[in-house]
């Protein structure tokens, strides 16, 4: 029997909490045995939310903190003084180890330092990075670090790439990810002075999938499994692509609603064309888990509904269940010590 | 009269020379009085491109450079040893005033080293940087840097926002261009070290409309028109944006050719969706200028067709007319001191 999983929610995280948060996590319940949600937020809106459910009691617990932490506040004061906030009541609790993993919607900055700050690092990890995986038209690859640590240095990138491997391959069950660094050219002479240096270490690590530079266009080619970058680099990728994407879409739908003729073909094409949308919608891969830390932490998108909810709770389970965070202890204590 | 305009056109540049580039270049040469257009390449293939048109031939000179600077060179050594190249021979016409503007759609990197070191910054200019302009939902903005001087410092960037302002003001004809600075979140306090050094530089310019920060998601949406960025970073947008694009309306068009419903949809949107592609093609923008040179360099796609060649010869007619280099001149020289 596969062992049981404790998943802590974050009731009160993102634009749709907690309704759409409260549903996801309950939805992702019912498809996944020995798994317990625990919630948690504010009494009154948590219970009021949950009444409209029914679920199976024993695996449903809450816990309960009355602050909230806002988009806008600084991630690390907040983190500081509101320790009655759901933030850091949930990373709390996975510290201690009441709980495997952790799952926000909330403030990105306040998570990224709330899992530094609280639960600690992985010994051997440099800096955790957060890495989604992005839709792309081959499959997803997995995008290592978009924004939790910025100004790195190339030892990180180089651990970067082996977690990012070991998560692709576990998680998401690719045999040999193809690792690539992101550059302005194909070629090893190209890039600014971080890239330059980065390269000949990945090339040195044998346990690699190594491939190179990959140019920022061919990303949404999906050319590569991991792809490593700067958290700089990588945050303005995951946002533009986000921006593109939506931008462009909204620009086909105007069109066709623009002229009779091409109202009639949009109604043909409506359902071919959603199945196109879904694909590249991230919704349905998950959150951004940050990897290196003493438990998992994922953050979803602020403005998440149910799905993705649900989708980051299930990806915690496998997370859990295939021990990434032991993997990735072993890899990095074997390689040389981290500074 | 308007003064007369040379514009040397590297005949030898881009996967489609010559035969694209001559089209292009003698297609502009209709559209504009007082246009001289100066093709440098190899004889053969450069005059038996040029038997292939009619036009008035006091309009139209050739320059013979037998050598050709190819994509993978590297491009200091290629412009120090390829004496007899296109981009050399045609860079030094315009360093020694035999011409005002100069067009490839070559090698990038041998195009910005030549720009620098054969024909010199403008006095007062720190770094030249590559601005090209990309579509937006809402018209054009200007990109700068794309990829001349990676591990900028935060004075080049404010020159950059100085240049590009008065690019858009006086190229484009925005009135006061809205300037921001590519970061990862809508606050001063985010950023790397970069970004948080340059916003104050930003701010304190009376001269500039500078309106904070950008993030990568709000860019296709054209809610700044001069986005500033160090030119890793914009070339990174400037290719993931270019391969979105490009993905995605690849993936909608297999999408609508996957069934006989959604076939028959596609050709009543066929019209309407060309429309709507047509303006996200760069190439009826022309090409990036290199801004802060004692003379216009501008560089188009490796890809371009004619429509883009002609298109960027147009903007060297309207750069040189504009006195956009005494512009900068007098601005940047009443600043601070550049290093």
């Amino acid at each position: 029997m596969s062992k049981n999983v404790r998943v802590v929610v974050d009731a009160m995280g993102g634009d749709n909490a907690p309704g759409e948060i409260v549903k996801g996590a309950l939805q992702a319940l019912e498809t996944q045995k020995n798994l317990t949600i625990v919630f948690v937020g504010r009494k009154k809106p948590l219970e009021a939310e949950l009444k409209k459910y029914a679920y199976e009691a024993g695996r449903v617990e809450t816990v309960f903190a009355e602050e909230v932490i806002e988009m806008s506040e600084p991630p690390v004061a907040a983190i500081k003084h509101k320790k009655d906030s759901s933030i850091v009541v949930g990373l709390k609790m996975l510290k201690n180890g009441e709980a495997d993993a952790f799952v926000s919607a909330g403030s990105t900055g306040a998570v990224l330092a709330g899992g530094q700050l609280i639960v600690g690092r992985l010994g051997g990890v440099s800096r955790p990075p957060l890495a989604p995986l992005i839709p792309t038209s081959t499959g997803v690859s997995l995008l290592i670090d978009c924004g939790a640590n910025v100004d790195a240095r190339a030892s990180w990138l180089v651990q970067y790439a082996k977690m990012g491997s070991i998560y692709m391959k576990h998680v998401v069950g690719i045999e040999k990810p193809r690792v690539a660094i992101v550059n302005i050219g194909a070629e090893d002479e190209k890039g600014n002075a971080l890239v330059k240096e980065t390269i000949p270490l990945l090339r040195a690590c044998p346990e690699l999938n190594f491939t190179g530079s990959i140019e920022a266009r061919d990303i949404p080619y999906g050319r590569a499994d991991v792809i490593v970058c700067e958290a700089f680099v990588g945050n303005v990728i995951l946002k533009l692509f986000e921006g593109t994407c939506s931008m462009l879409m909204r620009e086909v739908k105007k069109t066709l609603l623009g002229s009779f003729r091409s109202k009639l073909g949009a109604v043909l094409i409506k359902p071919a064309l959603k199945k196109t949308l879904t694909n590249f919608d991230a919704s349905q891969y998950g959150g951004a888990p940050m990897l290196g830390l003493k438990g998992l932490v994922v953050k979803t998108h602020g403005s998440s509904k149910a799905v993705e909810v649900k989708h980051s709770v299930i990806q915690c389970v496998n997370f859990s269940r295939q021990n990434i965070n032991e993997k990735i202890s072993r890899q990095l204590s074997a390689g040389t010590s981290a500074e």
